[in-house]
């Protein structure tokens, strides 16, 4: 049985629980607020019940000063982030990573099988602790450096991020049009469907990629903000600098 | 029954032919093939099984001159572009539009019953018969003026077109680290899917939206070349001026 300890009450530290209530090889011993008075207290009292790992589910921001009250365990101590890299823990722990590649909010459910986890730790046996512990929870674990996960992260800002704030400006565009958004929904769903067969260099259509001018002229006519006619124009330079299309 | 006749064999079409083909109430009795001189000598054969509606499924720029072909009968004649205006067609002519709001590619099977379907015409009978026509094929039928559906194209450009694109960025990173860009899929899956339960404005998370100003720096030195910088700011940008935090 592997111990745990989660350090932090959010999104990430809610589905670990969830998923690790799942399995009977792991077991959640401890939720520590991460507030750092409250958890030096909760430290004094840990006590009998010492987790084999320290999990520190906390903003990117919070870890160096949150890892510090750890700085003294022999336990391995790992954080979620996919951003901040291993060494941002304090020097000479045991230390590590598990970074769910996943958007997780506590009102939805996910199913953590499908989860990508990537796993990170400073020495061999507690890699092999985490994975242990990964492929409890996920059927997709993956060992990736610090350096690599960072890339990851970035990757998951365009596809994420990114994708979801062109979902705004779609949303607003039938807003104004009195359309309804749902329209769009099976196009949005479809898109995102057929990378899983295509890849999404091939499967790229639209005005852009067939430099078809008229139609992005009139689109651009359309728009009614400067942001947005921005936008439309560099991704659509982008995509047609992709195809080796320059206007 | 309804006697449909397609001009032109491309996705749209193809489509069409095998929704249309799961339904008794509906009939393809002809695909003619949209180049002009097959076009004239088809027309003149078609004789006896004469269709109600002729629905011309070909790219936006051959609307003008393949309508052409049309301009003396007296059956409904309608096109299939999302962005190109009913009145395209033939002056003096009964016309109308049927645009599937959908990604489409013959290798692709897609449940037809899920795709919304945007029907217009100039004349009330016709859009009833584009209605019947529409609804044996579709479960989404939506009717639409010309001004409004070049909004909705517009929007589709945006979480489709653009969206995919975003997409290759990610792979893009993904390939020059040698990850696998399948470590990708269950977010880029799970972010369409929020947008059933959650408007996108609302969903929107990321360090643009908590202006996470480090974290944006770091993402801008990994970044290789000038257009995805240039991307990576815009974007940032727009989400942080959506909510109302400027740098």
């Amino acid at each position: 049985m592997i111990k745990v300890a989660l350090v932090g009450t959010g999104n990430v530290s809610e589905h670990l629980k969830r998923a690790i209530s799942k399995t009977s090889e792991i077991e959640v011993v401890q939720v520590l607020n991460s507030r750092n008075e409250d958890l030096s207290k909760s430290l004094k009292k840990i006590g009998r019940q010492l987790p084999d790992i320290y999990i520190i589910a906390v903003s990117d921001d919070a870890i160096p000063s949150v890892s510090q009250h750890f700085s003294h365990t022999e336990k391995l101590v790992v954080h979620t982030s996919g951003s901040v890299p291993m060494d941002a823990l304090p020097k000479q722990m045991r230390k590590g990573v598990i970074y769910p590649l996943q958007t997780l909010s506590k009102a939805e459910k996910v199913n953590f099988k499908d989860v990508p986890l990537c796993i990170e730790a400073s020495q061999e046996d507690d890699l092999e602790l985490l994975r242990k512990l990964g492929q409890a929870i996920s059927d997709q674990v993956f060992e990736i450096s610090s350096e690599k996960r960072k890339y990851l992260h970035l990757a998951a800002v365009f596809v994420n991020n990114f994708t979801n704030h062109l979902y705004s400006i779609g949303a607003e565009i039938c807003k104004e049009q009195q359309l309804p958004f749902t329209m769009l929904h099976p196009l949005i769903k479809e898109t995102a469907r057929k990378i899983k067969f295509l890849s999404p260099e091939d499967a790229q259509t639209g005005p852009a990629r067939r430099n078809d001018t008229g139609t992005m002229q009139r689109h651009m006519e359309l728009l009614n903000n400067e942001k947005d006619k921005t936008l439309y124009r560099l991704l659509s330079d982008s995509i047609k600098d992709s195809y080796g299309k320059k206007l």
